[in-house]
């Protein structure tokens, strides 16, 4: 008999699961990139600019420093007593390293932890979220996981029982959230984020779109909110977010917080308050509201994405639900020991008076002061094109400017059968080298038209990307102007 | 309103998926262990003696200095160049980890990578399996993980569209495979390893099960063959292999190879052949069975459960069904990177002629010689017990004794509303301190009971478990003989 395996005999959640920030556009780039290797006049450039993914090592971005001397030495603790370490590593790395080693159960940074993550690095985080919210957090409420990405499979794959269990997603959305609906058979209740003022997230929308989901026949379990916005880098007022947790709180709606870019704000009108610290102030404790609040090691100034750290802080729970939960987290065993690690590191850095403070000081704000220089640059760069309005990047690592495509483009892009925003984004890429994703993998209101550009690119590069962005764009209006 | 989640609204396939490996037993084993820490003299014994879980390091177990030499210089590569790296580090980790950091784009360890995993790295791996086999691996078949079980999800994922559709699975089995095809909505197909024989895989029973699942209207859609076995240890024979692999070819069923202990062989009787290497040995090539192999930085004589490190190589699909096996890897962005260097470690460890060759050959040797010692100590002790007959540990980590209960014994487990089997583990732990993880989480042939075993405790331990478990043994013998 021959394989019985074929696509039309595949999950079809599987095939229905889309991730735009991996998709077409990419497998494109990296096509172009193989050609230009093997033949370097192939293409009017010379390199592919990735703007398409938040993943800034990749683009020149260095670690920072104390953390990875840490892991080093967490790694290879053979040698933490020996005298030439002394010279190579920072005393306070050292120190920290030990302390660490000293949390885990016999020093053992290759044994299978708790589920949840090693102890002792739960209670560094819990004491760093107190730290910076000004409430108790419990390190029992800490489930460490690879990233950001699996702690959300594991919420979805709770809440979701069918098609008829719905999540509150905003639109545009990171699309880690519709793959993850798709996977687990639920159904995404979009609700629109505001364009015209800025990204704002009405909460009369999240009323209207709840109550069409309902007269629909779903029952809607959980609002996911981004915050700093991808990929729309709006940073939410603190009384916007309080309208949103009474919201949750009268509706009984879960509130996934995805608050990964939390260190990643640009704007002094601005400041990242979590959910917790604001359902909190506002007076509601564990019995009032369910909350989850995702963080990760590759966000921030550390942008360490392949160390595959981060935690969610589950709150609101009761016992018996959370032993569920505490049984998904088991069924992984745990997650990796670096980036349970790391994430202990990134919420707990050097402080004043520690040996590496300053330097680390001057990493982190050197990474941190050019992003907003860079993303200014790219914001006041897409607002001169034709066309072209791009909002302010108060956050996170992302523009969404919108493209008032010309009906031109849009009917040159049906004919060969095209999204209109995929059209310009493939042109741009085969012609500039420019990577951006098309706001349809993002989702957008229907009839407009956006791509994502991250702001990540070294600065010496962002003058090369407007350059040839403003060319390319003057040549496609020409093309294409009505 | 109230918060709305609760046990009776989540999701009922996490009700149903059970992890035994890490359920009640080992949580009444940390409450212990807290006990005994606040007051010593709580119970008679002064240890928690995990033979629970396959955790090497965290009994003890050290890890290979050179793997952790090389994951310490990628971590902080800032001191490849200094000299007193020299001093601390062989001369050959300090090559191998230029070497890895020139396969990684932009030396970024701290970037996502592709996401089947670094395409350098998965060339080693490739190359690594070449040399094993002497069948051609391809590195794009590789799909790098962080550990095996994930690498199990996504199959189980892909795989499963409802409960119609089934896996086989052997029984005795690991429990991440029910657990996963529990969260997965499909049905386990049990098929039941011979234990009077040496828990022997007999293809007539594959046939019977697979004729019994389609009666009741399964879709049989691949088989699960852990080799070597866990909990069972056995290690299947060439010819037993060939007959697996005929069935799956004849009956069109994917083949699920769990190969995460093929360098954990004991007896030199018995050799590891992967699947992929049988299946080319017969001139079965991609067109003609759909072929996955697991592998896991966890097991072998490395142990390094912490890293999270792994991979699968798929072989058999088309092309079409791996941009969907490609996609789900996406969702989740990559594995880890220093698990992904690891894995690659792992797969090529020092040659003949390298710097740390001797002290390379001398770690691993001292830790396989020592298990298998282990091993055959454990298993003997069981067989002098009353009423308890124990296979022989070919292979794998575990041992899987069978236990003939006395019916008083069954008797008062009933009264307690308990299986029979964690009826004595319970005692068990409650007067000796020993884990033992009871049968049942595995499954067993109905009225049979049966406890896993690991091998792992350090040597100067297993003395002091056979000591208590042969008293406790002869008191609970005492107690309840009929």
């Amino acid at each position: 008999m021959a394989p019985q395996v074929t696509v039309d005999s595949i999950n079809p959640k599987v095939i229905e699961c889309q991730y735009a920030v991996r998709g077409e556009i990419v497998i494109l780039a990296q096509k172009l990139q193989q050609e230009i290797q093997a033949k370097p006049e192939a293409y009017p450039f010379q390199e592919i600019l990735y703007c398409n993914i938040g993943n800034p090592q990749s683009l020149g971005q260095k670690s920072i420093t104390f953390f990875r001397e840490v892991l080093a030495l967490c790694d290879h603790p053979a040698i933490l007593a020996k005298r030439e370490t002394q010279a190579l590593f920072s005393a306070d790395s050292i120190e920290r390293a030990r302390k660490i080693l000293d949390q885990i159960p016999g020093r053992a940074t290759g044994a299978y932890s708790h589920s949840q993550g090693i102890k002792g690095l739960r209670d560094t985080i819990a004491a760093a979220i107190e730290a910076r919210d000004g409430f108790p957090a419990d390190p029992n409420d800490i489930f460490m996981t690879d990233g950001a990405s699996p702690a959300v499979h594991m919420m979805m794959q709770l809440l979701i029982r069918s098609e008829k269990d719905g999540i509150l997603c905003p639109i545009p959305q990171y699309p880690l959230y519709s793959a993850s609906i798709a996977l687990h058979g639920g159904s995404l209740v979009p609700y629109y984020l505001d364009e015209v003022t800025g990204w704002v997230l009405e909460v009369s929308e999240l009323k209207k779109q709840l109550q069409e989901a309902k007269s629909n026949g779903i029952t809607v379990r959980a609002l996911v909110v981004i915050n700093p916005g991808n990929p729309t880098g709006q940073v939410l007022a603190e009384e916007n977010q309080k309208a949103i947790v009474e919201f949750c709180k009268e509706e009984g709606l879960v509130l996934l917080a995805d608050e990964v870019y939390q260190e990643n704000v640009y704007v002094p009108e601005k400041k990242f308050h979590s959910f917790k610290k604001v359902a909190r102030s506002m007076g509601y404790g564990e019995k009032d509201i369910h909350l989850v609040s995702f963080q990760s090691v590759s966000k921030g100034y550390y942008g360490e994405c392949g160390k595959r750290g981060g935690y969610m802080e589950v709150t609101g729970f009761g016992a018996d639900v959370r032993e569920h939960i505490y049984k998904l987290a088991s069924v992984n065993l745990c997650s990796n020991i670096t980036g349970q690690i790391l994430a202990s590191l990134v919420m707990s850095p050097p402080k004043v008076g520690d040996k590496s403070y300053e330097s680390y000081i001057a990493e982190r704000d050197g990474i941190l002061s050019s992003l907003a220089r860079r993303a200014k640059t790219l914001e006041d760069a897409f607002n001169k094109l034709e066309g072209i309005t791009c909002n302010k990047a108060e956050g996170a690592m992302y523009l969404f400017p919108r493209i008032n495509l010309p009906k031109k483009a849009i009917k040159a892009a049906e004919e060969v059968k095209t999204a209109p925003d995929l059209f310009y984004c493939r042109r741009l890429l085969n012609e500039t080298g420019i990577v951006f994703v098309p706001g349809s993998g993002f989702g957008q209101v229907p009839g407009t038209w956006h791509f994502r550009c991250t702001i990540l690119p070294q600065e010496e590069k962002i003058q090369a990307i407007v350059t040839r962005l403003t060319d390319f764009h003057k040549r496609f209006m020409d093309e294409f102007r009505d």
